[in-house]
């Protein structure tokens, strides 16, 4: 690529989580960026869009560097929509989403606003990555990432990606080891069993927290789990045509049009 | 299957919608019936979750029939997750979700709560459809689709659906020509352009509503929006690994491991 490529920043934990900081800071090395992310914590949100409610932008300057920032009051796949067709007016040359404060590895690409951000980007026909780390913390460490955001990046701008395909890339959380390499994998058939903390407010009527906990019963060693579990970065393609095309001739085969 | 089937129902429309009312008209002539729906309208939610917030769980009476019914103040996916770990307490044996007022066929999938409840119900394990009409009024008209939902609906509970896959069911909207039959079909390749509504506020500062139109760019016959076209219902058999299988190759030959 001959000219200093746009690279539009977003994530699904607020424009001020440390996770987009560290971001910024790698992507100022690449190319031109402009940040429009979420004013507030976004996570869960799934790849919600805002339909019911307006939608406002405010220009920002969080820390130095020479990145243009924008926060909005939507999702992250309002942010993308809302970069795009206002407020930078052109196509970015990529879209990075993240660094997101917790994983999005196997059945959490379902429930990931740092993913629905670079799934957008993808619907727009744009190379996009979602970067995540296995830390929940506000206070993740993030330095361990840096060289490995940065090439990943680098093969993204240099390789391009298919129309249509976006990368889910998860990273293991801070130890004494270092990460060991990359691995591309395929996304973990695992799930959350769910659990919900039943309560009473001081009124006496129940109300309930969402928890549970996380399960893996994918044995292969191809999946992100397993990369992510012996310190490796998982790389997953991903793409947003949901047919379970092999399913398709046996539904044929049903009574469907008696 | 012998025993009457325990059939959960919910929207994302919220609970007093008339397409949910309609689907647990059905539903109620194939098994016992539980309804648990959001309180109010959750459309383009997408796949969203409760996770900072407390969750409301209420038994309602909306009108007559033998179902059980509670609206919650949480999402569709929530309302899944809700159901089956605290108000059922056990697995139901069919999800459906719907009917709703308004399209989610091809990209529509991905923005959908309609769809994010029948694939929390597959994540779970549990057959699941989910149901939409191609007409967003809050009085469109849903008496020319109920016999094909009883048909759909009963094939799946005949023939079950294997773990991992679940219905997207769309029909078109009523006209004085009946539909014509069902097809099947794979999720069309069409996305929405954005186009937003800039407006200013009485203090002077911007905001914007989202809007913009459907472009379907794939001419295949064999789409969800080829079919609703032409005046049938579509079923795409729906999967939520997103793993671009078929370019895990590619992204092996990059240089991601120097």
């Amino acid at each position: 690529m001959q000219k200093r490529p746009l690279i539009l920043v977003t994530n699904d934990d607020g424009i001020t989580a440390p996770g987009i900081r560290t971001l910024i800071k790698v992507m100022n090395t690449l190319g031109d960026v402009v940040v429009v992310a979420p004013d507030s914590p976004q996570s869960g949100m799934g790849h919600a869009i805002t339909l019911d409610t307006t939608l406002h932008c405010n220009k920002e300057k969080i820390d130095k560097g020479p990145q243009t920032e924008y926060s909005t009051s939507g999702t992250p796949a309002d942010c993308i929509k809302l970069a795009i067709h206002e407020i930078i007016g052109k196509t970015p040359d990529l879209v990075v989403s993240g660094i997101n404060h917790g994983s999005n590895s196997s059945i959490n690409v379902i429930y990931s606003g740092t993913m629905s951000a670079a799934i957008e980007a993808g619907i727009e026909g744009i190379p996009a990555i979602g970067f995540s780390v296995l830390d929940y913390n506000w206070e993740a460490e993030f330095g361990h990432v840096e060289a490995f955001v940065k090439t990943i990046t680098t093969n993204v701008l240099e390789n391009g990606l298919p129309k249509g395909i976006v990368l889910n890339v998860n990273f293991p959380k801070a130890t004494k080891d270092p990460i060991k390499g990359i691995k591309v994998c395929r996304q973990a058939k695992a799930n959350w069993v769910e659990e919900f903390d039943k309560r009473q407010n001081p009124q006496g009527k129940d109300y309930y927290w969402l928890s549970g906990k996380f399960v893996n019963l994918d044995k292969g060693e191809d999946t992100d789990e397993w990369a992510l579990e012996h310190g490796y970065v998982s790389v997953v393609p991903v793409q947003f045509d949901l047919t379970a095309h092999h399913f398709i001739q046996e539904l044929n085969s049903w009574s469907l049009h008696d």
